[in-house]
């Protein structure tokens, strides 16, 4: 893959457990509730609130502070009772979320050879935190935070490359989501799938398989890893 | 140090030293010059090309940009023929910069215990590679990019804290340069100082010592460490 000088990552889904991570958070609580179930419902209103910002009708507000009101919607959804302090907490699942194995070995190798950074919807705050974590090796923090706008708007992608100083098609986007890498593409730049298919847990449906010719099609971190000569 | 949650830090003077490493690519020219004082009348543009963007007067431009401008500057005043290739080639001295000999051994410890990150004038482009070329184990890179201007307006050190989505008081700002403390703590931040007397080589006549009292006074960034628990 001649050219590629950075590789930029999804990270909710392709480089950590959100699911198992938020839910290992739930069950900490005293909500009455199926752990697994609460973190679903709580991620299904994901996507939706951050439409309210790439809509332009909404001006940028960090993923932490939409979580928030995702949390608040679903507990009200519920008739959830759970008092300020208790959510803020809660809101911190989000940092929290364990690296699939293949994550941090994955990484290791590929800083030896390329810049490497997370390209997600979280902030800079979030995804720091979520870094430190898992032991995540970042070279730096990039993402919504940077463009002040939410993937898979195509700016979020630019900024990225542009940022480090490079041109997109120098930069490679590797996301578990046919649909990041559809924009990613759209944007210039290269890409790389691999699949994530215990993401929604079991039954899962979506993106078990490359949906287009990707530039590399993987099993995980570390067979990039391997592709990209690392 | 109660409640301090990340330092953050100055990285030209304080963390790498910028002059030898700008002279050692100055010395790979065929430049008839010497190439500590070309490093030092390089260097002696910076704070009045900043001055540029600090008082409105232009946008932000990065430091990538403005230091080419005056390489253009000095090349121009010196009367010295270079071609574009190998002034796009000179321009990335600054992204090969030697840290300190207690630089990486210090972030490391601070880095368990902490949050850790520069902030610096240079770019998140530039400050990556210096990184990378240095071994700097950075969580995340904050700094001019992050704020649109450049320190020591007070603007760049708050957004650094809300970056993180922290206090001011829950940063302390690690810098050799009392001037780069004096707003860090007009600011909010907590300040710590570490002098580096050999930043303007064997004649350094500025910042041999703290000039105010400072949260930490340290011997050097291993010292800041254990100053604060590491």
């Amino acid at each position: 893959m001649t050219g590629v000088k950075a590789l930029i990552f999804d990270v909710f889904g392709t480089v950590v457990d959100w699911r198992e991570g938020v839910a290992a958070e739930v069950a900490k609580t005293d909500l009455p509730v199926d752990a697994h179930d609460f973190a679903d419902a709580w991620r299904d209103r994901y996507q939706p609130k951050m439409t309210e910002v790439r809509s332009g009708g909404r001006g940028y507000a960090r993923l932490d502070t939409l979580h928030r009101e995702n949390l608040d919607y679903v507990l009200n959804d519920l008739s959830l009772e759970m008092d300020e302090a208790g959510r803020a907490d809660l809101n911190r699942a989000w940092e929290k979320l364990p690296p699939w194995p293949d994550s941090v070995p994955g990484l290791t190798r590929l800083k030896t050879h390329y810049m490497i950074a997370p390209c997600s919807n979280g902030s800079i705050a979030m995804m720091t935190r979520v870094a430190k974590f898992g032991g995540l090796p970042w070279d730096c923090i990039l993402g919504a935070d940077i463009a002040q706008d939410y993937k898979p708007k195509l700016g979020v992608y630019l900024a990225c490359a542009e940022a480090l100083n490079l041109d997109p098609g120098e930069v490679m986007m590797v996301a578990a989501h046919n649909g990041d890498l559809d924009a990613a593409r759209e944007a210039g730049l290269k890409t790389a799938f691999l699949p994530r298919p215990m993401e929604h847990g079991a039954g899962q449906t979506t993106d078990l398989d490359a949906t287009s010719d990707w530039d590399v099609v993987a099993a995980n971190i570390e067979d990039v890893a391997t592709q990209m000569g690392c």
